[in-house]
């Protein structure tokens, strides 16, 4: 088919180099060892050049999880029911869920997308519905979403980032939520870098070495169903995609063409963040990478755009959580940039 | 000689293990998948223990920074002049350091403790003068100190965790700052371990490679002045070791003694560290690790001590900088652990 959505063909937003070089300068003259506050300096510097400011500023952030369920689960790739999805969902609008406590914490502006469960959850507190579908379909036998499905989803990310580009937030974070997410993503990994399904699949929430064959092979055989549509990015996410993973990749392409720092969680999130580089290159310069995921895949995803996290913590709970819990670096990073003395305003002599 | 000093050899607290269990448990019936916060879980858990409290809190910290200078520094063994020291306690003061900027940011009690450099600072803001001498003695030639001396400095560090107990706070950070340090640091961890110098000095604040291979000569031919002297860690740490870094190894035996979570630093704080854990066993439960350095014998000494620290960002400044980075990420952890809903309270299905 090779599906054209005209949008997503909108340049990049191009970074400042001229402030890049002013950024890393100054850093050089501030008082300590030059480089020796290693990749703060990197952080610090690389948003100066993307805010065209070479004083960084990273106050005011947008976190919002796009949540979906997918037909697939039902061939049993989760370790958790498909009806955790909409329950999540509940548990993101009273409060309780790690992302919840997380936005708190680092006073970020949390919305949630309910993008479509299988069970109708009404109007809840804190939630937007851009209901497309009771879930994706079950993509072991037939296309996850269809082409108008695919542009409401991708649309839906963007219309997030618009929403955050009007309020003036400086950074986006997209989350997501969706039990059988992770089958998702590696059938999308495996399809763009043609690598076998069973060296990306990983345990996702929790499923044994048994479940993890299980859901390779699950993943294999769509695959296989899928292989003569599958062209392109755009046709390898309807093929196999989700809702959310979708959103995910509007989002990102729009933080790049509208000019916002995205921050990017684990795996899920980085298979968004490659389709969206696959889809408009260009698409990286505007991306943060937060954590290294425990799910193994999401190292394949990190070698491919040949990038290195910030934090490695073990963590793989998706969410946003591991982005969120990367803010306070990054803002550590910027305040250290913005108010250090330099040698010349200390009277503190250089290195020798 | 083997100097004994008394109180060194009061037990540690004990960890309440019974809290880690409730800790732990609670970790496993929160709304993520089991084990999904990765090392945010088991820190949370960590602290719990620390505290006797289910419910973790790091809200209050102090952050002490203790400076001195050292005579070895005149073998030409750093690569910025030793004046530095003294400047840069000036700059502590007028808040223009790293960990000012940190300490502001994170809301620590940041205080500078002045044991002694070659210039006579007179009063400064912020600056408690604890003045054992001006510096060290050129270790190369001599002991870097005498048992008073050294007794005095290891009695610093003693204070000002007392102080920090008296005054309620939660973490205790130690910072150091004193040109050449790196060089004392790598002669006590080779003297502990029986390690080539060469094989753990590093470039510091950035020596080139002849520097660093001048550094290990130095230290190599101290060594040798005083192998017959170094029987116990507290004689390696009077021989070649620095007024800040006893004051460290005091405070950490001391924060383990009074209870009090402390949070290590790099390559110096962690030698500090590890002496203080030759000298009384167990003092290393009392210890987080925050960062690894970008020092080559940190890891060295991270492996001995058989820790993973937090954060892995390439920093090499001292001041207690990469500990303080590292504050947000054990306040998150605290927060989810304490604020999270549990599948129970959320209404969410558990693992099917």
């Amino acid at each position: 088919m090779s599906l054209e959505i005209e949008w997503l063909k909108t340049p990049v937003a191009e970074i400042n180099f001229d402030v890049l070089r002013l950024a890393e300068h100054r850093q050089a003259v501030l008082t300590k060892p030059a480089g020796s506050l290693g990749r703060l300096e990197e952080v610090a510097s690389k948003i100066a050049s993307m805010q065209g400011n070479e004083k960084p500023d990273i106050s005011h952030i947008q976190c919002s999880i796009f949540a979906a369920d997918h037909g697939v689960a039902i061939e049993g790739v989760s370790a958790f029911p498909q009806i955790v999805t909409g329950e999540m969902i509940r548990n993101f609008s009273s409060g309780g869920a790690a992302i919840c406590v997380l936005s708190r914490a680092i006073g970020a502006n949390l919305e949630v997308l309910n993008l479509g469960t299988v069970n109708d959850l009404g109007a809840l507190s804190g939630v937007k519905n851009c209901i497309i579908g009771p879930g994706t379909a079950n993509f072991s036998k037939q296309a996850a979403m269809n082409e108008q499905q695919l542009s409401r989803a991708i649309h839906t990310g963007r219309q997030a980032v618009e929403r955050a580009k009007l309020e003036r937030f400086q950074l986006f974070i997209g989350g997501e939520m969706g039990i059988a997410n992770t089958s998702s993503a590696t059938a999308i990994v495996s399809a763009l870098l043609g690598i076998p399904p069973e060296k990306i699949s990983g345990p996702g929430t929790g499923l044994d070495e048994q479940g993890v064959k299980h859901k390779a092979k699950i993943i294999t055989q769509s695959l296989k169903l899928h292989h003569a549509e599958m062209k392109t990015p755009l046709d390898i996410l309807k093929c196999v995609g989700g809702f959310e993973i979708a959103a995910l990749v509007g989002a990102y392409i729009s933080c790049a063409q509208i000019g916002i720092p995205a921050l990017v969680d684990g795996f899920i999130s980085t298979t968004a963040a490659l389709l969206a580089e696959k889809i408009l290159p260009g698409v990286k310069q505007w991306l943060l990478f937060s954590h290294a995921s425990a799910e193994p895949g999401h190292k394949i995803l990190l070698d491919t755009l040949n990038v290195k996290p910030l934090l490695d913590l073990n963590m793989r709970l998706g969410e946003g959580s591991g982005a969120a819990t990367a803010v306070p670096l990054i803002q550590l990073a910027c305040k250290l940039h913005n108010e250090m003395a330099s040698f010349e305003q200390a009277n503190v002599s250089n290195k020798g």
